[in-house]
């Protein structure tokens, strides 16, 4: 390549640089134009859905995704949650950044009711955990954005007493650490997760916390709905299945749905 | 559950219904707002991408889901396309529909030069279509929107005579069947998909061209820049491996960063 040459490419690299700051901009004033726009049809929403019973123990059951981040004993008292919201900070300089609040059914002689809200800040990404000897020409159009959280106070349920880290008296022996670990995976442990401490805390807590606030909370109505429907099919299905001749492919309609949604969400 | 509790469930569907309108109004007001904003960012980024070689070639290879939609004989014509540009409908009762064009270079005795468009239209679903049986209460919260195409006039290479559908003689027989087949599942089959006969055209045809419109052109630069860190962790991860103790953190954090990316987007 010429000199000339790769000082054009060199300098059109600024220009996107400079252009893809443009459009980082523009998406945070979309971002901000949308949660304005959207938060009185939300809190409108959020009436509503508290009159429809088991909504959102509906919707986290149908939720494929979710299951995978907690364990399976956690489901008890995913059922235990009566009411989810998230409120998505508007200011410009804080756009990504979101609280979800979540109440507690009482499970009698496990779980108090209670209400709790963790706080999530999105960030960029400390200096010291850049890779210092990436000299790469673009490697400064993308500087890293992170999601941070700070531990939050939350009563768990007694049964968890073996694994609740406010309990577990000899963290350093081996009995202690396992049952450590083994907390800090439960539902309960994603409330600790802070996202300043990678392998020691909740895994993937900042991915649980986007399905909240990207995923579970604004399409709700669309999971309970299909659901719904799911149940609907195999209500109808078991009682087709005593005719010859069942038609497969409304079924397989069904399962093609949350792909496409998700693809036109 | 009492009658009255029954009939207060029913009415809190159809408010929830009216909701979502609510809602779906508000998404498509953000998209018309977002669109409008993107425009003169996007021309200029497209300008500016025709000065970096190779661009486009670099991006659809970095992209890990790309791949899966066309055949491995196609990629030769894939690193042919100098420049592709997406253009998005702003108009509020067309949001949601968009065309491609793709600049096609030449490639000696096989494929023209050629700039081809395909444009692709989001319109609900028919009704004939849909399931008449289902009665279910929540049902008409979701109309089905789903994206179509015209068939669109595209040069096939030379190399492809032999599956190139308007070559092929006699479709019926069992050789003929099988190249028309084998055509249709090849990029070039693509620019002939309707989304109107499901199983006889492109496979998931309607996901590649969303692939386009809300992944690989919006995200283009970030595609290209995570491409140009591969190569420099490639060439730095040869040097190092002469020495002993290699750290590999760095090389799992970059494995994380499409899937971090995907999030936040």
């Amino acid at each position: 390549m010429s000199e000339d040459k790769s000082t054009e490419i060199s300098e059109t690299f600024i220009e996107l640089a400079q252009n893809e700051l443009k459009v980082e901009t523009i998406d945070k004033e979309v971002e901000q134009y949308k949660i304005r726009k959207m938060q009185s049809v939300y809190t409108e929403r959020d009436t509503l859905i508290e009159k429809i019973p088991s909504f959102w123990k509906i919707v986290l059951s149908q939720h494929l995704d979710f299951a995978n981040y907690i364990r399976a004993s956690d489901f008890k008292y995913i059922d235990a949650i009566e009411k989810i919201t998230v409120k998505y900070d508007a200011e410009i300089e804080k756009i990504g950044s979101f609280s979800i609040t979540f109440h507690f059914n009482e499970i009698k002689d496990d779980l108090v009711s209670q209400v709790v809200t963790k706080s999530f800040k999105l960030t960029k990404e400390a200096p010291s955990t850049k890779n210092k000897d990436d000299k790469s020409d673009v490697d400064d159009l993308e500087p890293e954005e992170i999601l941070i959280s700070e531990s939050c106070a939350i009563q768990w349920p007694k049964e968890y007493n073996s694994i609740n880290p406010d309990m577990i008296t000899d963290k350093k022996s081996p009995e202690g650490k396992k049952n450590y670990r083994q907390g800090m995976k439960s539902f309960f442990g994603w409330f600790k997760w802070t996202g300043l401490k990678p392998g020691k805390e909740f895994p993937h807590g900042d991915s649980l916390a986007t399905l909240f606030s990207e995923d579970l909370y604004p399409y709700c109505v669309k999971y309970y709905t299909e659901a719904q429907r799911d149940f609907a099919d195999e209500a109808s299905y078991s009682e087709d299945s005593s005719e010859e001749g069942i038609d497969l492919s409304e079924g397989e309609d069904n399962e093609d749905e949350p792909a496409k949604k998700k693809l036109h969400a």
